[in-house]
């Protein structure tokens, strides 16, 4: 049978933190194949195999969650936590986070696990259906099956790691972050957000845009975002862009897979889609390479994810710089020439202000008031106080209230995002926290890396990810979000730099600036 | 916590029998997973992520593993035969195929399991690179460490199943078959086939086809093959089909991935090579549905698969009533037109006898030979009395001797096949067993589906795939492969009708044939 021992098993002589290290390989594993399964879902799979494809994740999901909440692993922890003294902080780090994990599984039990697995792959089926045939009741059963097993979950973990149902929830994608956090942000946002988008908008209003309009050909669009995603880094011998209902991106280092979705009538959202993803894939891909296959290793929850892809798609890739950069290649895959492809003109198009209906179209400024519609209608599915029925009209009155915008049909209303079809509930406030870390994070590196803007003009984005590398991705799960935050920037999360930095563009006078290039 | 029951867990009172079928079930959510990242890693995978799909393989059928060599299965097992005599014929061949995977599975360790699942992995991207280069040496250390493992594992499967290792391999995939019965038919058909081929070639000698060229665009060719399977009736809600090296068929009832490859330089083989992975889909489609999740509802092994495939892409595809229904299709798509376009032209083009080099486009003449020489060649890679490093020549050496033409390059050469690189040694003798078991199908076929020529010319199939799902499909694994031949042609499996029909259709002179028509 061979000389080589099997790679799978310990030498007897293992600690039971080393063993410990074993088991997270195998259940790395096990996430990756669910990626896979998932991504396969979105972008591949015929329609008609959703029933299947579910019982396949329930299984693996059933299967990842018996393993995780084994007796075995339970008593390695004790014992690893018991022999602790001789770890460094990595291994310190990586403990707390597979302990972290192994307490949230098991306040979750299996049937409820395979159930969700279930439920979910379903509704996001029926949700693509739905939405092209512009019916909410397609999908409304299957929103009501997948809100009971969340609001089942929410209670449960919400018991065991002592924490309201809706914190537990963010919990799991936002470790330590909770409501009240997210309360304090949207208060300091909505003291100052309202009248800036005002006066942008006013002045805005002054000098609008000429109108870019043309057929840019999808097949063009997608190469277009290839060479790009190539200049920025994106490893496509590690990696894929492919295409699906909701941008998104899947699997693990070493093979990350990104979606967008292109408009033949809109140049920039396939593009700025595609850019927001590969934020994710970047952050991913410059996780600490050696802890690949271990908690430590994984990203430090939604919130700096999200921070990663609207760093990319908001501050980078809305910037004049940037602009600098996509005009030749524009030139170049869709021959565009005349004022209206001017520089300051691409730029004012895309710093553009509106109160717009879709999230992922939405400006930095209106952004956060999408989040925070969310984060109040989910709140509200959550603890009964809104009946599913009543959601597509609860959607339309507040984009009446706040953006005095109604949607006309569902998917430009409660049907845009796939968030809830897959029950995420608890993940849209990453988005707003995600926002303000951005800003945060941007305004040290602009002051670390002061040939930034020459850099990315050049089509160089070397320094940008650099510093990102150093400063965010290397860092892994090693410290929470907030000592991140102060690792990288000095400061603790606020506000104040993300209000700082939408003064400092949108109230600049298009005009001056204009005269001055 | 919710009134519904968790559907993964038996009721207390299910007999050990019923507690089978529910762990089955999950085997088989495992299968289809597995399923789809071998598809994937052939389809669509970045080339840099083999190492990492491997782990992800390795990992899955670890657990498949397990879970079949598991105390509580065998426990099951033996409780449910003890209370066998309330079973249905169906249940009794369910329990009779669990067990018969279990005591497959037991044979071989779990950690060779694992490590078969990450060589093959690798040496699937190794084998793909080395045909690009046409470079041997790329794939061939990784060919000897999958040949070590699978050597490995021939030794062990042997003495658990009292089979001499080659023959514990051919188990695997075609139950009950054993180098006996492939020697006998070998024995048969190299009595008559090195004559028959002769007089053939000596008569499409006396009347050359006018040749066919052209460019024909890989885009219209994938329209047309879709166009051709929609009417067999291949179900794409339920399933896709995509390029790769290798044309092959995956997945599960219900989502069944069929792939081919095009060459614009060849309308025919594209089309052909969808049509064989087609015919192993409709089988796939026609097992039973209600056991679809079962052992006794999978496919009765590789033998009667590829007699399914051949039966459609030989037999049928290649035959007068075919052209009729395919060459208004051809001009559709293609525009053609012109005499070397004409019905007769196009059949003899089908049935042209060439000692050519590439197994997947030879002929049905000399189809077994080339079968022949991977039966020769593997079986000595196996005992040792081959190296790997001696396989090119051996090959080049068969061909010449048998074929008299000499490769000029690895991938018309050894580098041909798929199978070694993934392990499936022992396979390729299902292949000519298979078309030797087609034939003896549609002799009776034929007989009990007089208007099938009609039919066939008139783009219906309803008749073919008909009394194949009657005879064959709809069998599943509920009987052998040799019973199911008795059942559906009243004969055991000889090569005498596959014989009969070759001299029929090759003796034929083409010249009479035209004339009447």
């Amino acid at each position: 049978m061979g000389a080589s021992p099997d790679p799978n098993r310990c030498p007897v002589s293992a600690t039971p933190y080393q063993q410990l290290e074993q088991e997270w390989k195998r259940l790395h594993a096990f996430r990756g194949a669910l990626a896979l399964l998932r991504w396969d879902a979105a972008v591949m799979m015929p329609k008609g195999s959703a029933a299947i494809r579910g019982e396949q994740l329930a299984a693996l999901e059933t299967e990842h969650h018996t393993l995780l909440t084994s007796p075995r692993i339970s008593r390695l922890l004790d014992r690893a936590q018991a022999n602790a003294q001789g770890l460094d902080e990595w291994r310190l780090g990586n403990l707390r986070e597979m302990r972290r994990q192994r307490d949230h599984a098991i306040a979750t039990p299996v049937s409820l696990v395979s159930r969700l697995a279930r439920a979910t792959s379903i509704a996001e089926v029926k949700w693509v259906e739905a939405r092209r045939a512009n019916d909410f009741a397609i999908f409304s059963p299957h929103l009501a099956e997948v809100l009971h097993l969340v609001r089942d979950k929410a209670q449960l973990l919400g018991q065991a790691l002592k924490l309201a149902p809706y914190d537990a929830l963010i919990d799991e994608f936002s470790p330590g972050v909770t409501m009240t956090d997210i309360d304090a942000m949207f208060k300091a946002l909505s003291r100052r957000l309202p009248g800036l988008i005002r006066e942008t908008m006013a002045l805005q209003a002054k000098h609008p845009p000429l109108p870019i309009s043309g057929k840019f050909p999808v097949a063009k669009q997608r190469q277009l975002v290839i060479e790009i995603m190539k200049t920025v880094g994106f490893p496509f011998d590690g990696g894929r862009v492919d295409e699906s209902e909701h941008p998104f991106t899947e699997g693990v280092p070493g093979d990350i897979r990104v979606t967008t979705r292109y408009d033949a009538d809109d140049l920039f959202s396939g593009v700025l889609g595609a850019m927001h993803e590969t934020g994710h894939a970047m952050y991913d891909l410059g996780l600490p390479r050696e802890w690949r296959d271990q908690p430590v290793g994984r990203d430090r929850g939604m919130a700096i994810e999200e921070s990663q892809s609207l760093l990319i798609e908001m501050i980078v890739c809305r910037s004049r710089p940037f602009v600098h950069y996509l005009l030749p290649l524009l030139q170049k895959h869709f021959g565009v020439s005349g004022p209206e492809w001017d520089p300051e003109n691409v730029y004012a198009h895309l710093t553009r202000v509106r109160r717009g209906l879709i999230r992922v179209d939405a400006d930095e400024l209106t952004y956060a008031l999408h989040i925070q519609l969310r984060y109040e209608l989910e709140k509200k599915l959550l603890d009964g106080s809104l009946a599913i029925r009543e959601l597509p009209d609860a959607w339309a009155g507040f984009m009446k209230a706040r953006f005095d915008v109604r949607p006309t049909t569902q998917q430009e209303g409660c049907l845009q995002d796939i968030h809830w079809a897959v029950g995420s509930f608890g993940y849209f406030p990453s988005y707003a926290l995600g926002s303000a870390i951005a800003a945060q994070l941007f305004e040290k590196l602009r002051g670390d890396v002061p040939a930034l803007d020459g850099q990315i003009a050049r089509g160089e984005f070397a320094g940008l990810f650099g510093w990102l590398r150093e400063n965010v991705h290397s860092l892994g799960s090693r410290v929470s979000t907030q000592e991140l935050l102060k690792l990288a920037t000095g400061k603790p999360l606020t506000a104040a730099a993300s209000l700082r930095y939408l003064e400092g563009k949108y109230l600049e006078d298009p005009a001056s600036r204009s005269a001055a290039a």
